[in-house]
């Protein structure tokens, strides 16, 4: 039966009709609904724009035949029913949110490339055993509430209450109360993280498709990564508190200028990551705000994001303790009182093989080049792997660059991701193609 | 005559009846006039408590039987008509405007004292020879524009067309178009230059109260400070810019950090301005933006804005260099595109010889400790005394603390500063004293 299904698939495999073109315009509509114009995108969750392309994601779904379902954080599934309905669901999706200025292809390419694989399945004549969902996660990107993969942390039970009470967004308010005012929410924080989780065993299987992010493919001329594993990333917020002053009348010997120590520590999160001397550890100061920002104003305050990653969970951690032993050092040094905060040091997370071998036997079977990678940037794939076998399929972007208004994948390496994940959902649903197909 | 002058001034100075409570509780309700709540006072050019502050202002003015009259830019004026109407006038006042988060004392004591000071005079029934005006103003701070001094630069005809028109807020607005949305302002930017510049030979002196912005007064116990020079001031932009990408997905090697090539020249200013070996060298990095912004992206611009001041100006302008060319070396390092702009670089000012006699003879009448110190802050006295001859006058403030929320100058040291303004603008002015007082 497995040999007559792997035939069957390498057939259909042929005529998978999916068109590149027609996917760009698609993710170039979506890319409208931004809080910056084009080609910069800025979508945050639960914002007007957030709204509009949520809607703009149901209505493709709805033209898929999938039958909707909204979580209370937001998450978004369309489910293609299986032949047996009762059995575990072959999940895949992303999200279609976008940080400040970034640009159209992180995440909505995992979204809008995922409808389209199920339609090019249809369009095939497969009809799954198990039932298929697409699914958009809510608030992948940090940006609102400090919080990435907050909808995957919360499908995968992986969010606590105080965790998710504890944040709030740059006008003071919560997830619940921002989430009730678009139509999500529940009545209390609780219960909207109890009716989000997943039920044990709801899920066979997690696969996400998504730009690479880094710079591998397109050096080496490859069209698919199979992901192995995702890098445990960790973010810091450290402030810095001095006595401020005026510019012109405080002397230097007077002053405990908390931008300088700021800047002592961007400089020495640099020096904490190379020291590690591995080329799969990274660090960045992303965000980086004095108080109260006047050219003739000692500053008074310093905040820094700090992100940390690496696929080696220990080292990454090494790398967190001499950031935050250095903000210590610079603190004393510099006299500004120091206040630092671990937002989040997840795990990392490996790819399950049985997902690992379905991706590269796709990519095999559809001719394209494939090789084993790593992901080193924050995916809800990370938390989906904490309740089912997860897997990921990379496709090259331009010079690596991503989160930023010129990230580009091309139409014909979506295309090819999105034919690799409609091969790899037929392999890990199960199921029959239609007999004019063979 | 001079004797006899002085010895009537002398007499009357003991009857000058000034109250520091009275004055505190008046800058307490200017205070309210803020964007932020007290203690912290935060008050733009043009925004609508800069307009309610005016207003206040203005009626504080008819109250003490001035005649006010307001120029294109926004400057206010008070008049206290003299014996010889015709005669230069004598011109004293400072700002109320105030930068994001400062304190209640900055500039205000030397607007709210000056009409004090007047009122003082009236009350001890002196009568001026040449005219009196007590002045607010318009954009001290360079919060707006990024301009200092706007108004007393326009006044002393040391604005050019070019670079006020060169000069754009946060919405992208000019000057002008604010100004005549507010009711100030002119048809066009030059006849707002050339309407509001004073007349040659209009002003014969100018003097300005302030609070010291240093430590020096309250650290000897001394209460007047008698300002004998204005440090020079100057101002740059400069502005990093990279490639950007994922914070997760871009490794090191990879990066230009815009980020970290801020953090560097922060440093460096700090290390030019201690390498002078000169106390009175300050520099300041006031402002550090850093875009997009996001714990998660690799920092793709950085715009600091840098404050350098010195009372010596050819060993502040060796710091300018300086800083321009650490800048330009970080850049070829980091392999960062670096712009930047010399915003100002004003010359330094000299106070006159007969204004620093006349305050150090009001002090010693008074029976106030003086001393004779340099002003390390920007005044519009800086501007002023290119048209006229200019001089300070400094009261302590605590901690030398300025441009924050808890800047505080106590009553007594307020009061005894308007008694020195007030005899020392009635020996400026010239007149008689009430009959009664001698
Ligand atoms: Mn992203
Ligand atoms: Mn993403
Ligand atoms: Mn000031
Ligand atoms: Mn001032």
């Amino acid at each position: 039966a497995v040999a007559l299904s792997v035939l069957l698939t390498c057939c259909a495999a042929q005529t998978l009709d999916v068109d590149g073109d027609k996917i760009v315009e698609v993710l170039t509509r979506l890319a409208n609904f931004s809080d910056h114009e084009n080609p910069a995108v800025t979508r945050i969750l639960f914002t007007p724009n957030d709204m509009l392309a949520r809607k703009f994601v149901k209505d493709l779904m709805r033209e898929a035949n999938l039958v909707i379902r909204e979580d209370p954080m937001g998450n978004i599934f369309g489910r293609w029913e299986g032949s047996d309905p009762t059995a575990p669901v072959v999940l895949t999706g992303s999200h279609t949110d976008a940080i400040p200025q970034a640009g159209m292809y992180d995440g909505t390419v995992g979204v809008i490339g995922a409808i389209e694989a199920v339609a090019a399945l249809q369009r095939a004549g497969f009809r799954p055993a198990r039932p298929l969902e697409v699914l958009m996660f809510s608030s992948e990107e940090p940006t609102r509430f400090g919080l990435s993969c907050s909808g995957s942390r919360a499908l995968a039970g992986a969010l606590r209450e105080e965790e998710l009470e504890g944040r709030r967004d740059a006008e003071g308010r919560h997830y619940l109360q921002v989430a009730n005012e678009v139509g999500y929410g529940a009545a209390s924080t609780s219960q909207l993280l109890a009716t989000s989780r997943l039920p044990p065993g709801a899920v066979a299987h997690f696969v996400e498709l998504h730009i690479e992010q880094g710079p591998l493919l397109e050096r080496e001329g490859v069209s698919i990564g199979v992901v192995t594993a995702i890098a445990a990333p960790s973010a810091l917020e450290v402030v810095f508190a001095g006595e401020g002053g005026h510019a012109g009348g405080q002397l230097m010997p007077d002053r405990n200028d908390a931008g300088l120590a700021g800047a002592e520590l961007a400089l020495a999160v640099e020096a904490a990551v190379l020291a590690t001397g591995a080329a799969d550890t990274v660090g960045t100061t992303g965000t980086f705000e004095v108080a109260p920002g006047a050219v003739n104003s000692v500053p008074r305050e310093a905040r820094l994001g700090i992100d940390i990653r690496d696929i080696d969970g220990p080292r990454r951690d090494g790398v967190v303790a001499a950031v935050l032993a250095a903000a210590q050092e610079i603190a004393e040094k510099r006299k500004v009182r120091l206040s630092s905060r671990v937002l989040n040091q997840d795990p990392p997370a490996t790819c399950h093989p049985d997902i690992v071998e379905a991706v590269a036997g796709a990519a095999q079977q559809l001719g394209l080049a494939s090789r084993r990678l790593v992901s080193r940037a924050y995916h809800d794939a990370l938390f989906m792997a904490r309740v089912a076998p997860t897997g990921m399929i990379f496709i090259p972007c331009r010079n690596g660059w991503s989160h930023r208004p010129d990230e580009f994948a091309s139409p014909a390496d979506i295309a090819n991701g999105v034919r690799v994940l409609a091969l790899t959902l037929a392999r890990l649903a199960g199921g029959e193609w239609a007999k004019s197909e063979l």
